[in-house]
């Protein structure tokens, strides 16, 4: 490829638009433009990354001896009312009428279609276990469209799905799909982490996420300095924390004037933050739900939404806590009818003793309430956000935190879709079971940006060798010197012929603007050649990722040389 | 690929839905399956197939150096209103609103996605030309989907878009794409014909289909039986047939009772039909269109659109006609006002003396009425539809007709888009031009089924081994015969490893079930191994185009038999 006709248009400026670095570069270097919220085209650039990704997810999945297909994006309304899903996914989900006014979703994900196409096809244990495939558009109308190809609402996805017989199968089907997405991003060059996901109504230890670790990564996870666990904080489990024992004073009500936080109770009344109880108030579909945690934790909301079995979360309103008999700031677990409000307390707190808590009434705390004694909850559940240094629930070692970004993961769906939608099978004793399935997911454009966020530096961005747009740019410094530039032709067209995905910058531009271009898209190998080149009989090769300069005699194998540098690149981190 | 594993569930009966043969064969042979009407999920097999056939698009349209991208499908109603095709595509377009009511559209094609996109990258002549392309879904909202894969609501399409200074550049753009296009479709070793297509509002000769030649094909075509002339019949021009000199005679009236239509009328006045003119009435969005042909020739509706500047025909009612002066089976150019309605007259029909036509009264003909002497058209243009035998328009010699599947376009859209939306350049002047612009698609899942059109026989289908979706089908007779069934694994994975695309029907089946499976799919060859196999030292391999059986020694090289067949089977017709 000659950059004077590779549509890669590079801009000078960091366009306004963009807020995270991934879509910045990619705008700049001339791997995108946005055609809508959310909607991007991907330029040439960006399409031969994406193809190198699909090429390597392809491999795995087919390694493991899923199928590949293509099911349809314009997906019938009628199957997404089969499962119940149609009025629950809410606005997420692109919906459109056709010329009949018949009702159709662009698909979010594909549950409802395989589940449907699998169960018209398979009738017996014998044509199981199946595992099916696709890459493909996948549409979600996110109410804030953001990050560039992080949240999109059209963004291209591999999802797959298994079907078993039973959860034995189910596990072995899981595991080849754990493996193959450990091979997916290591042979993208990423450096990852597979962490504990929450598994949401179905509950479990159903799920993983892979996780490309990048400090502007929009998830939060933990993970043992000790051992390999590793987990979403919204998965985190923490085991209740023991607390001293000590005799169990009489509950009194103290006057807390002016304190609006859990530190300045604890501050006003001279006790510690670790014997005070905290409260979140929320309000879901059914009904209020106070939270108490341990004054210096913090509620975890995934856990509540799944202790409680409700879909969503949001604050409560004042004319809600009042209705309840309580106040804002001064809420606490005495007195809280559990029948008419839902009281969730965490684990911790029921091993406290004379404990610290609002009193439901403007300006007043309890002091020395017991857990047990003094108020009994709806559910007693470990329910607090993970915290940098607790505990690891696989080893009792500490725990750190990292950022991440979400590009797949693993899921045990049960039999949730196949009894939904009477996706069953006949088993060896002619008996009608559902299926057991799975589903897995990459997010190929993210996995994309997620490269980037990981890999870039000032001047651009560092594609990892295995997954970048090209591998080498040839830069002749002076087009007009004709020895040099012939030279530069001839090292071009001698590693193409090696199958080296190379590319000459043939412009007549000055060399600064070439070498501006040439990090900013990331190339991962830089060789320029000048008249200096010709005269010193040496190749200058720069790595990108290193900045490290190589000098290769020009009468060696320079190919060689150079393929060997690429295979250094390969795999390292 | 092991059958037993292999997703393709074929199936004994005809499906009652599928009204032509492609749509018959790939559901009974477990290539696809429909979600909805006109929506289909590819199947496995369907998937290599398609696959295949990409592969090949996407090798042609890189070699001609264009560039491969990927636009969005869901496209924002404002370039569409930019372009004034929003309002003016009608049903067929698949229109949807966001969860703040943006309207948007799913892509029937990317016209004005493409041009706003290059608008905004391209400044100078120094950047053009530029040919980018994409492999995508496309979407049609048909009121009627049918045919399967043929017309269906959502379809796969490779569609090109090349960007030019000026018309000479366009000239050379549309001819690489033209001889891509014969290189694609060779490759997928059809029989195919490119032809001279109707170039709509644009007009010129800026515009070929390339057809499949299939009975079932939507299109007709004419070839010239002595050059290489090739057209569909909606474009295949045709000059005025020159008529015999006779001197004008009177007009007359004349009485032609219960004669319906221009037959009876001449048999009743005993007159030859080639001395008549018949006539049809349309609606348009101008009015009415009153068109004149020799009394044995039809019109061409697409001619008649393009000489009058119109958008669409339909039937006329008798009202109109009344409105117009006249009546249905008795019309006639003679006192027709032609600045009210608008008259089109056959070029041919202004050749011909003393004609029979229409009075405008119902019971009532004129005779012996002379073009021009007894009434003057609105437009005199070539309106006729070519027949079987009617003189080639390049060397007058005669032309025969054949019915196509459409598969391919390629179309020269000159500055239509690029006015309309603005895509201008600098030349070397500094002075603004439009871009010059073509469009160019491959139906692509249209292409897998044309190929079953032409290629099938009452026992399923026969691929081309170019888009096969695999080369191979070894079948062991006897699973249960240990040695005959361990031959049959030992030359299934001896064809594998030297690339051979295989798959073993390792099924506890009959041999007459497997067989018929195979057939119904469609494997090129399928190789017997059975008892026999052994005792007998020969490899029975049956070549499923031709039906012809050859025995290969076993104690030879038989993998490279076995590769010979292949290469003999590519590119033959």
């Amino acid at each position: 490829m000659r950059v004077s006709k590779l549509y890669a248009p590079t801009l000078r400026e960091v366009p306004a638009e963009a807020e995270v670095v991934s879509h910045q570069l990619m705008l700049r270097a001339g791997f995108m433009r946005k055609a809508a919220g959310g909607i991007y085209t991907y330029l040439p650039l960006a399409w031969r990354v994406l193809k190198k990704i699909e090429r390597i997810v392809r491999e795995e999945m087919d390694a493991k001896g899923s199928q590949e297909l293509l099911m349809p994006i314009v997906q019938p309304a009628e199957i997404w009312q089969e499962s119940g899903r149609w009025d629950v996914y809410g606005a997420e989900m692109f919906r459109l009428q056709d010329r009949h006014n018949r009702c159709f979703c662009l698909g979010p994900t594909h549950e409802e279609m395989v589940t449907t196409l699998i169960r018209g096809d398979v009738r017996s244990y014998r044509q199981l276990p199946l595992s099916v495939y696709q890459i493909q558009n996948k549409y979600r109308d996110e109410r804030r469209p953001r990050f560039g190809l992080m949240r999109g609402r059209e963004f291209i996805m591999k999802d797959a799905y298994s079907f078993d017989r039973d959860e034995a199968g189910l596990d072995k089907s899981y595991q080849d799909m754990y493996d193959a997405y450990t091979n997916i991003f290591t042979r993208c060059g990423l450096n990852f982490r597979p962490v504990e996901a929450d598994s949401g109504a179905i509950g479990g230890s159903g799920s993983h996420e892979f996780m490309v670790i990048a400090d502007s990564g929009e998830a939060e996870i933990v993970f043992c300095t000790s051992c390999d666990y590793a987990a979403n904080v919204e998965k985190a489990e923490l085991f209740p924390l023991e607390a001293q024992e000590e005799a169990m004073l009489t509950k009194e009500e103290v006057v807390t004037p002016d304190c609006k936080t859990i530190a300045d109770v604890c501050a006003y009344l001279k006790l510690p933050v670790d014997h005070s109880v905290k409260a979140v108030a929320y309000n879901s579909e059914k009904g209020l739900i106070l939270c108490f945690v341990r004054g210096d934790h913090e509620v975890n909301e995934i856990k509540v939404i799944n202790t409680c079995g409700v879909i969503d979360l949001e604050m409560a309103t004042e004319e809600q806590l009042a209705a309840a008999g309580t106040v804002g700031g001064y809420m606490g677990p005495v007195g809280i009818d559990n029948k008419k409000v839902i009281v969730v307390v965490d684990a911790t707190v029921m091993k406290m003793h004379n404990v610290c808590c609002g009193a439901n009434k403007e300006g007043y705390h309890f002091i020395n309430v017991n857990p047990g004694r003094d108020f009994t909850p709806t559910y007693v559940a470990d329910i607090r956000l993970i915290q940098e240094g607790d505990p690891c629930p696989h080893c009792g070692g500490e725990v750190s935190k990292a950022r991440g970004i979400e590009v797949g993961q693993v899921f045990k769906l049960f039999t949730k879709y196949s009894s939904a939608l009477k996706a069953t099978y006949l088993d060896e004793n002619g008996k009608e079971q559902p299926m057991v399935m799975g589903c897995y997911g990459v997010g190929v454009s993210r996995t994309m940006a997620a490269a980037i966020e990981q890999n870039y530096d000032d001047n651009g961005i560092i594609w990892p060798i295995e997954i970048a747009p090209y591998h080498v740019l040839v830069v002749p410094v002076n087009t007009k010197d004709e020895a040099s530039a012939a030279k530069a032709e001839e090292i071009y067209m001698q590693l193409k012929k090696v199958g080296l995905e190379t590319v000459i910058d043939d412009r007549n531009e000055r060399p600064g603007v070439k070498f501006k271009d040439a990090d900013l898209i990331g190339y991962p190998l830089r060789v320029v050649v000048g008249p200096k080149t010709l005269t010193e009989g040496k190749l200058e090769v720069k790595i990108r990722k290193t900045g490290e300069i190589r000098y290769l005699p020009l009468d060696g194998d320079y190919v060689q040389d150079i393929k060997n540098i690429i295979a250094e690149l390969a795999f390292s981190k």
